[in-house]
């Protein structure tokens, strides 16, 4: 990404001190996506993460992630999958539990949504402990597809996500704090 | 809408009967999303629900209205708005409550997402009691944003969502069951 692109992205997103609670400060999306122009220079990056690369289908993740997940998989003219919250796929499901700070979560998929041999890619806003985005990977392998990569448009680098996706996954970030 | 894209896109929803509970048959869109061809048809009809008019800002309701919002927002090269459901937020919001068939949901937008004068459309996937689309509504008119239409790919009309919306606001829907 050349500098003037990273500049541009970096200024769209808004630092929220205390969100969720104390201590914390989230890196909010919102202006990014109230600025037509500088939210298709993310999803022009997003695609770049993966240029030349077969991709078959994008997974966005409930609920953000179905913002950039969505037009990606447009733009690329390839097929989109919501990974979602328990309970809100209507269909046969393939689900996965984890741990989160406090307490367990659960996501499911659609198991048609993925065939053996699948190129899928990843994309969500954010990577920050991992928990979600490996859940995910591990629903893509126990359908059969093949993960080619996962890409985030903002990874918080200090709660090494990363490191729980898994070594044989390729991480790609836009922005990294 | 020309008679084979209405059946392109009514081909590509899928019934899925006792939804989330007995005797409703919920209607399923992730076949259309996992079909590039059909959500692109999609997406351009939506935007023809507006053909000719300005709009400044989309707005995608939690979670799957983001699915079509965003990428509504991102072919026409205007602003997105997510409208959540309560605490997802960080930034200072405008939230309101309403009615659900057991208990009550709230939702709420940021302060800051909508100027006044601000033209807004609605989109999302589907229409059935109105609740959130009309608690959305209100949220607009509170930030003194100007509603030019509420777009729906899909309109279950025995539920009346449309008549809890206002007489002045101006409903699209794509298909109608």
């Amino acid at each position: 990404m050349n500098p003037e692109t990273l500049e541009q992205l970096n200024a769209a997103i808004r630092d929220i001190p205390d969100f969720p609670k104390e201590g914390i400060v989230f890196k909010d999306i919102t202006p990014l996506l109230l600025q037509p122009e500088v939210f298709k220079l993310a999803i022009r990056e997003l695609i770049q993460t993966v240029d030349g690369q077969k991709i078959d289908k994008i997974i966005g993740i409930d609920a953000r992630g179905f913002i950039f997940g969505a037009v990606v998989a447009h733009e690329m003219g390839v097929g989109f999958i919501p990974v979602r919250k328990i309970g809100k796929l209507p269909h046969l499901t393939e689900s996965i539990s984890y741990s989160l700070e406090y307490g367990e979560a659960e996501i499911e998929v659609h198991r048609d949504a993925i065939s053996p041999g699948d190129r899928v890619l990843i994309v969500d806003d954010l990577l920050a402990t991992g928990g979600t985005a490996a859940a995910t990977i591990q629903l893509v392998k126990r359908l059969g597809g093949h993960l080619v990569a996962a890409s985030f448009l903002i990874e918080l680098t200090f709660l090494n996500g990363r490191d729980i996706l898994g070594e044989d996954v390729t991480v790609h970030s836009l922005l990294s704090y």
